[in-house]
């Protein structure tokens, strides 16, 4: 099924009549409408899992709770709407006296317009049709058109009917949601004059794709891609030494999470050489389990990533998973730092699955030097004890990646105000984070208003509503 | 002069390794390295005018403010510094009830490393070698890479000599600035491996062509240009009625400032037919005076642009300033909406320089097809009176624009907290804004930091720096 560039125009032309009454509606009216989606959600999930597991055979537990994640996502952002610092209201008062006399400036941020995203395979539900980059363009008062990803085509076209119904009967503006599928499609609608923003979660070649796309525009738009993420994990001596044996537990069941396909998965690991880390590995991976991929070009690009990396003379394969009649064995590879340091590109590059490569160092310096090459991620795992000095790993890892963590595994991401879900490319093809409060930003243009009427203002930048929001006012924040 | 790719090699790799020590600036220090650069300015403005005058021929009382403007900038960015909300920190405490049970994570926003700025040949102070981008990369704690314009060579080589030194005497690490020159220079600077971000202020070709060689790295970066801007006028019947003599002395003030070298020029006014505005216009213009361009392109551009224009069979020259013997004579043409709607691209080029269109219109319908047609601007100004309905054209104007002015002109930009001086494409290539304080929010980025012991922590992310600074907690927002 391929939209047709005839229904484009249509739902272009809706959504663009659609943005001026978003980006208008007073923050309980916005807020109602993505509680009214949240709440559709959850009362069709028991349709919608099914559809879903025959899709993408994520299997019923991890996807109801995945729309649990998804619904709680727009509820988060009715409260960021309500909350009302997206805004970032600013005014400074007008004054006379100064050279030249300053005038009164009134500024604020407001939906850029038709926001495009681009839907995900790997979360059928928090990462497309109505995931993170619907919920912060909803909530920062666009329209939205979503490219449905061709993993799940039904369970897409189902939510977008319920999306576009709960919207319809909160009293959302005809226009505010729509749906396309094909390729052909997408590269249209990220190339339309009505489009604004773009949202994507998908592959770097797909990402690249649109980005470019984007960019070639005759008038350029944002596009917020998230495409590719190896995730380094570094562990120290002492923290082997002192806890060994749950690293390796912890590794492995990261790493094998959701069959592998979690863009923070765990893909490449420094291991101290010598320490018996790897040893720790081979004793849990064979009881680590895989599970079938979701998408066919998935499954067949799995083992060939994997062929490639092992016909590596510089790899050796440390152990495989339970064996599996149905989909991806979970495998393990190691290699040394020197060899990562000289082929980063052969070495380092993303396979989607669930495959590790554990990467041996023999001191700081070896570490460090294939830490410089390590493509850009959305996290960074630093496994030390108290006593480790890690400055100059914590400075290279925090240049790689926009999350790091000295705890756990970086598979699980709270949808919280402080998250972020980006990192220097090729994780994200800008800085923002696509998850989590400030995702909102990113749809988001600021207008300054100069001499205004107070009459002529939006309503959230007139004094009387200045009160009840977060603000700054002559260069001092305010709290309501 | 030209910078020779070892030359750039060198300036980079400078710039890289000092990277993480401006990143991890206290705020004291970073805003005495911005005061030290605006006193070492100040101090050097009677060297620097003479050079300034003679390169731009802008006029020694036009250059003093603006060195004035432009160290008052940085001054600004030091407040902004001090402030600490430019870092946007967030705390979510750790929740072990929630389910699955979420870490501890603290986001912050830093520095995104090294930025190229390309300076702007009609503001040799304000938007050049220490102008807002500089201003506002350095406060966001990156060093930065400044590509001369070739319309001030000596003025941006002793203005940047003065900068290395005053930031050197203050304490700032070796590469913290650099200059280059040449076209080939700057155009390997966008695409250096090294650069993370880069500014500009320019023409729409060559801010389209930079942009592009930043959109097309194997790692795109972020490209923050000011290209072109039209600035569209609006005057109601009712205004010109009230006050048509008082709006022709400030429209003609406006578009002759600086010869009419000025980004925010109004270029495009649209008026009531018959409302005798022209006439109103045809009486001042004649004393007004335009003046020398600033460089031998933009001198050679102009006349050919008029003359593009009073070639097109829909416009007639209305009148022209003051007789010249030394550049440019200001010129006022009309032309009806009609054919602005019917040809944007002929009649609503930007033309740099004392010059601007007059578009007669006959009632809403007529006005509004037209403004739907306006280029992106910096600007769109609105003269109304308390009784006419402007609900439909004030939502036309802050679609086309990033600042809306109610009274006054826009020539005027006043350096504050709320300023806002980007627009939609080609006004802007991001919606960001290259003036005021929120400016810096583009060289910036996010890190979260998960489950991070206090000692690993940057020091404004430990809870003791959290009481001093605005911060979220929690959802909540905190001052300090």
């Amino acid at each position: 099924m391929t939209t047709t560039a005839a229904e484009l125009d249509r739902f272009a032309a809706a959504a663009s009549a659609a943005a001026p009454i978003w980006r208008a509606s007073a923050a309980p009216e916005r807020a109602g409408w993505l509680r009214a989606l949240a709440d559709a959600l959850d009362a069709a999930a028991d349709e919608l899992v099914p559809i879903a597991d025959r899709e993408t055979r994520l299997g019923a537990p991890r996807l109801h709770g995945e729309v649990a994640r998804t619904t709680g996502q727009l509820r988060l952002f009715a409260t960021v709407v309500e909350e009302g610092s997206f805004h970032e209201l600013i005014v400074d008062d007008a004054d006379p006296q100064a050279s030249p006399p300053r005038p009164e400036l009134r500024r604020m941020l407001v939906g850029v317009g038709p926001v495009a995203v681009f839907a995900a395979s790997n979360f059928p539900f928090a990462f497309s049709v109505c995931g993170g980059d619907t919920a912060s363009a909803l909530a920062a008062g666009n329209p939205v058109i979503v490219k449905a990803h061709s993993g799940h085509p039904e369970l897409s076209r189902r939510t977008a009917e319920i999306a576009v119904a709960a919207l319809a009967a909160a009293g959302a503006p005809a226009g505010s949601f729509a749906l396309v599928e094909g390729r052909e499609a997408g590269n249209a609608l990220v190339q339309h004059a009505a489009i604004r923003a773009a949202g994507f979660t998908g592959s770097v070649a797909g990402g690249r794709a649109l980005f470019d796309l984007a960019s070639g525009r005759p008038d350029p738009i944002p596009f917020y891609g998230e495409l590719g993420s190896v995730n380094p994990v570094v562990l120290t001596p002492a923290a082997v030494a002192a806890r060994g044996a749950e690293l390796a537990r912890g590794l492995v069941g990261s790493f094998t999470l959701g069959a592998g396909q979690f863009c923070t998965k765990p893909g490449v690991v420094f291991v101290p050489e010598g320490s018996g880390f790897e040893d720790e590995v081979a004793a849990v991976v064979g009881a680590a389990h895989g599970g079938p991929l979701l998408t066919d070009r998935i499954t067949g690009a799995f083992p060939s990533g994997i062929a490639q990396l092992e016909a590596d003379p510089a790899t050796a394969v440390l152990g495989f998973g339970a064996e599996t009649t149905d989909g991806a064995r979970p495998v393990v590879l190691t290699t040394d730092a020197e060899a990562v340091t000289a082929r980063p590109d052969a070495l380092l590059a993303e396979v989607f699955g669930p495959v590790t490569l554990l990467v041996r160092y023999a001191g700081e310096a070896a570490l460090h030097a294939a830490l410089r090459v390590v493509p850009g991620s959305l996290t960074a795992t630093l496994h030390a004890e108290q006593d480790d000095d890690v400055a100059e790993t914590l400075e290279l890892l925090q240049e790689r990646a926009g999350r790091v963590l000295f705890a756990g595994w970086p598979t699980g991401v709270a949808v919280t105000w402080s998250q972020q879900h980006g990192g220097p490319w090729p994780a994200t093809t800008s800085l923002h984070t696509s998850v989590g409060a400030t995702a909102i930003r990113r749809f988001l243009r600021p207008v300054a208003f100069q001499d205004a009427p107070s009459r002529l203002l939006p309503e959230v930048l007139r004094d009387e509503a200045l009160t009840l929001l977060p603000h700054r006012r002559n260069g001092v924040l305010v709290l309501p």
